[in-house]
């Protein structure tokens, strides 16, 4: 939550001359987004999103996530649309920066969701795996197996700084998804970060997904496994199975997940919960103590990441045992 | 700029129950104010801004506050407006801190502001110190020569770390204006904090002021000595002799400054700088390295403080010569 490159309205002024948005009436920094700049702007128009893309977005990845939101919304997923300039592109520049305008997406996301929003969720992200059906870019997914390999590879010999026999835990998990990781389940478009802060609501209905910065190609079912850890827990680090139900039968329900699908839960699920855990763990050990970033705990996935090892089966995370 | 305290929607709603505001359609954490967390909401009507009032924020000022700006706004100032409740306080709860439902004024802080603009703030200065008057709630300056004192007490000794022969400096410095520091000239509602970003602009045109939480009662002079140092100096420490004389101008347009205030502008100057370095310099020697807060240099007012004390007659701040 930051804002990382202050912009002067004159700079911002000439940037919104390339569009056809109205006059603009205030720009403020908003608290969202933790990887780039956010300002909501208001004009005599539409309220509008400017984002401003920091270091740590390639460049290069830029018209895959724009593309991909201008494809969805023209498939009818409510997301963000970025704007067109007068000359069509979708990217321009300010203060240095690449910057896109972005339309505003009314709703709220939830700090405290039930097992009806992620019903929601489920449905929510089964119709963005079909949306995101004959989009041309493609993008691979760079937090997979191999770039989990290169991430362990940077903090092993300080993870038990963290928790004491965690360099050969995670080794050992690390070996036993690479021997087993699914490689012929569908695959598609993913979201691959759809958390409670990139799922907005009006009242309890989903009004759209946001933040499309980590989409890219991989298994659908992945997708699902991430959700099931980003939704389905409580703050104790219980699996809700009410909750887990719920969102698998939204997402059941739109696009039936297939027997191959179901069956690699477990281990998508034991990736997924390994992934963001290398990430935080990687940010824990490296962010300096004076950022202005709030450091997330990688022992929640941790915590995660065991509770799917003593998963015997998918019938455990809610789907309906008869379908299995 | 931070949000320090983040709220649910349930809370939010219930919060919002107590007012007669439309729908809730969005809410954001923006990047607006150091001492408290700000929101921007959208409604089925118009936008609004909470405030979540932090720790900071003495809870027994909140009133005077709040009842200045239902003041000011009453008189035709253009500044955010406290909604009332239902039941017509102007403070409720959220959150576990006391919070305000304040009308959004549309407008932006400029980043750069020209001499054309100095004299819209000193006008605006001028209409507040007019539009003050008569508002019956009283709120000593907590940061005048007392504060100063006490927070130099906290300082004195680790001054030196910041800059060799600072301890020397400021104390000779604070014991020249407790031997001269006026205290007979007009007196009357104050802002105390005019900075650029709490001066709301569209285009040229000036639209409002904002975040009135230092004000108090004090010399209106003492005012104009603050956006002098705020306004009228560059980023290499010089003082834009231009824009002292447009912001004057403005000031003197709507309410000329008697004889005593000009001749006081020089010392008013210098307690002001040091009201700045002095808070600063506090921040800067206790603020923790992992705080979520940009400390800002007090070195910055230490310049001002020293050109201040080269001022041999405030006709060098740009005040008409003929009129000193």
């Amino acid at each position: 939550m930051a804002v990382y490159t202050d912009i002067t309205e004159d700079d911002l002024r000439d940037f919104l001359t390339q569009y056809d948005v109205g006059e603009l009436t205030s720009y403020k920094g908003i608290a969202e987004g933790v990887e780039n700049s956010n300002f909501l702007l208001h004009t005599t128009r539409e309220p509008l999103i400017l984002t401003l893309y920091e270091k740590r977005v390639e460049r290069a990845d830029l018209p895959f996530f724009l593309g991909l939101m201008q494809h969805l919304a023209d498939r009818g997923l409510s997301c963000p649309l970025p704007l067109p300039r007068r000359d069509g592109a979708l990217l321009g520049e300010l203060s240095g920066r690449p910057a896109a305008l972005i339309s505003f997406l009314e709703g709220m996301w939830l700090r405290k969701p039930e097992a009806k929003h992620c019903r929601e969720v489920g449905r929510a992200l089964a119709q963005m795996h079909l949306a995101g059906e004959g989009f041309q870019l493609t993008r691979p997914n760079a937090l997979s197996l191999e770039g989990w390999k290169t991430l362990w590879e940077k903090s092993a010999d300080r993870a038990d700084e963290v928790e004491a026999g965690l360099e050969e835990e995670i080794g050992s998990e690390l070996a036993y998804l690479d021997s087993c990781w699914p490689r012929d389940l569908p695959f598609g478009v993913i979201h691959a970060d759809l958390f409670q802060d990139n799922v907005f609501f009006l009242g309890d209905q989903l009004s759209g997904l946001i933040d499309f910065y980590f989409a890219c190609n991989d298994m659908l079912a992945y997708d699902v496994a991430i959700c099931l850890n980003a939704w389905c827990f409580e703050k104790d680090g219980s699996y809700n199975l009410t909750k887990g139900m719920a969102l698998l039968e939204g997402y059941d329900a739109v696009r039936p997940l297939a027997e191959p699908e179901r069956d690699a839960l477990p281990v998508l699920c034991r990736g997924s919960a390994l992934r963001f855990f290398l990430t935080r763990l990687y940010d824990w050990l490296t962010t300096p103590e004076g950022a202005l970033v709030v450091k997330k705990d990688p022992l929640e996935y941790l915590r995660k990441l065991r509770f799917h090892r003593s998963i015997a089966s998918s019938v455990e995370y809610g789907l309906p045992a008869e379908a299995v």
